[in-house]
């Protein structure tokens, strides 16, 4: 059995036993019935998640997947593929956008080479970078696969692997990308899941303009025509519109699923790796908690499609991390609920009038 | 010149020209241009309330503000008058939901009574709780006036004095709020600022049922009968159909304001204090920050007649300071952005094409 096969084999449902001991308790808390609202469905979905009535979510991981794509060839981005191994060293160096949300959150970042172009050896060598390098970026989808479907795999069991090589130090996990271009293979991901048409599920990515955007879409449906992705057949629209950032990040999510901990999705990007990682295990689902709306077309049919709600709308649309980091808090504060408040009972409340 | 008088006048608008500050370097940062939407603006926001491009925010209070409501005769809510001060008990004790997300955010509580029916007296003595009680809760008004204009004066004095005491430990301010019965005053004060009818912006409070919430809707509308408050002079209206601790609210958010710093307002009955303070000065909404949107009817209405579009949408319906010491960990996001993420100069990043 591969690593692959033995990880979904491994991911069980959340315990429903202990979902309803949570809900027992925080019907009893001293508010009115549900007060918290989505805070409060969010402790019952911890205390499944981790089969405790305590979840522990306090060591936290972001971790940042890198990867280059082959399709910016293209002209898909306003940026030069360059700035993704720019960006990693920015992360290095603790400069970026996920660098500051995520020390407010107290979460170490864990930044990971997936196949970013650039040469990022010395980094690695100075470990502060994992290398899981499936290649030096993917190949132009545009015009034939990806990636070869053992690099599928590959991609995907590396994010495992993090994911278990993380567990002894992490309670939580959160998803994060980075990768000039990778919103195109993530609408061509969504598309081929959701069933909804390129234009439906394509934005502008980093800022693009009406031109290039119109551009963009005749590339990705250029993508699906030659390739043809199965929607039956997860690896192979990883594959075929895949990146190898976006494989390792299914890899991550389906990693921590086997850990029953508890994994928050960041945004556009992370949601294609998501769907991924659902289509190879549904019940992978239980796990995952949707940190934000994204303003990328094509999120809201990608959670939807999912079957999750966003925590936070906020207009976010960077990626890193930046909206799972952030929506850290929210898990944070569900389980303060959970523990720290006091039933009508103990603190001699009186209850509503029936 | 009394205290109110002031305060209104001491409260300049917040700082166009260290906002466009913010803005040039925020547009700089090492992401696609405005890549964390709502968090730079509320960064842009933050730097122009406090005129620094650090803005501080480390230092935080919540002022929980309780108050009783003679209307409760009427039979409008689920729970007995007495949980107020059973729950500012609990409050003192560290049990309610307050206590619990305040910890996680950082933030000291301060529970002030503003006139709740319940002796308090003996943690005013232990100075666990700061007494401006204005009465033993407001008078029923169904039937009059809620409280006199020189108590509505005095409740929102009161307010200020919380805020000017607190001024050297606070750097950020949030309202809070305790008294069974208060989504009634509220829905009457949204109901006369903005112009909706009762039915529109009444809603189910702590939970009632069809026939009790019908009844509501007609106590408010009996209330604005024998009233008529005045919506061009907001302490008319605070005097017959308002509260102390909503008073107290709207007190508090004009100390901030005319202190130059950020006041997070929570729900339904904080956004009703914040239409009493922006009434008595449209200059102090330069300064309030929307925590969330709750799950009350009229909150929707209570904002955007204050201008003012929330962070977080997550159900909540509890008040007590809840959501907006929710909402501190996306104000100190937006600091984070604005003083930790490197330029494109900064890091050696490639900008985009143009």
């Amino acid at each position: 059995m591969t690593l692959l096969e033995a990880t979904i084999k491994k991911i069980r449902p959340a315990d429903v036993s202990v979902r309803q001991q949570a809900r027992t308790r925080l019907e009893q808390l001293t508010m009115p019935h549900w007060a918290l609202g989505r805070i409060m469905d969010l402790a019952e979905d911890l205390a499944a998640m981790t089969g405790s009535l305590h979840p522990p979510v306090t060591r936290k991981t972001v971790a940042t997947m890198a990867g280059d794509h082959g399709v910016t060839a293209q002209g898909v981005s306003k940026y030069p593929q360059a700035v993704t191994a720019q960006m990693v060293h920015n992360f290095v160096n603790g400069g970026a956008g996920i660098n500051a949300l995520a020390c407010l959150a107290g979460a170490q970042v864990v930044v990971v080479d997936m196949g970013v172009a650039g040469d990022l050896g010395a980094l690695t060598a100075a470990g502060t970078i994992l290398s899981r390098r499936i290649g030096a970026g993917t190949k132009d989808m545009a015009i034939g696969p990806a990636m070869s479907r053992e690099e599928a795999v590959r991609c995907i069991e590396a994010g495992i692997e993090v994911a278990l090589s993380l567990a002894d130090s992490t309670d939580l996990f959160a998803t994060g990308d980075m990768g000039i271009g990778n919103t195109t293979p993530s609408s061509a991901i969504v598309s081929v899941f959701s069933g909804a048409s390129v234009a439906e599920v394509t934005g502008r990515g980093t800022g693009i303009e009406e031109d290039q955007f119109l551009h963009k879409i005749r590339i990705i449906e250029q993508a699906m025509r030659v390739n043809r992705p199965d929607p039956s057949d997860a690896l192979d629209v990883l594959t075929k519109v895949g990146g190898f950032e976006i494989g390792g990040i299914a890899g991550l999510i389906l990693g921590a699923a086997s850990l029953r901990k508890p994994v928050l999705i960041d945004g556009f990007i992370s949601t294609a790796g998501a769907l991924i990682a659902a289509h190879l295990s549904p019940t992978a689902r239980d796990y995952m908690i949707a940190s934000h709306r994204s303003l990328e077309q094509g999120h809201r049919v990608a959670l939807s499609h999912l079957g999750k709600k966003p925590l936070l709308d906020l207009d976010l649309r960077l990626g890193e991390g930046t909206g799972a980091v952030l929506a850290m808090n929210l898990v944070e504060a569900a389980v303060r609920i959970l523990t720290e408040v006091a039933t009508f009972e103990e603190a001699s409340v009186s209850r509503a009038n029936s």
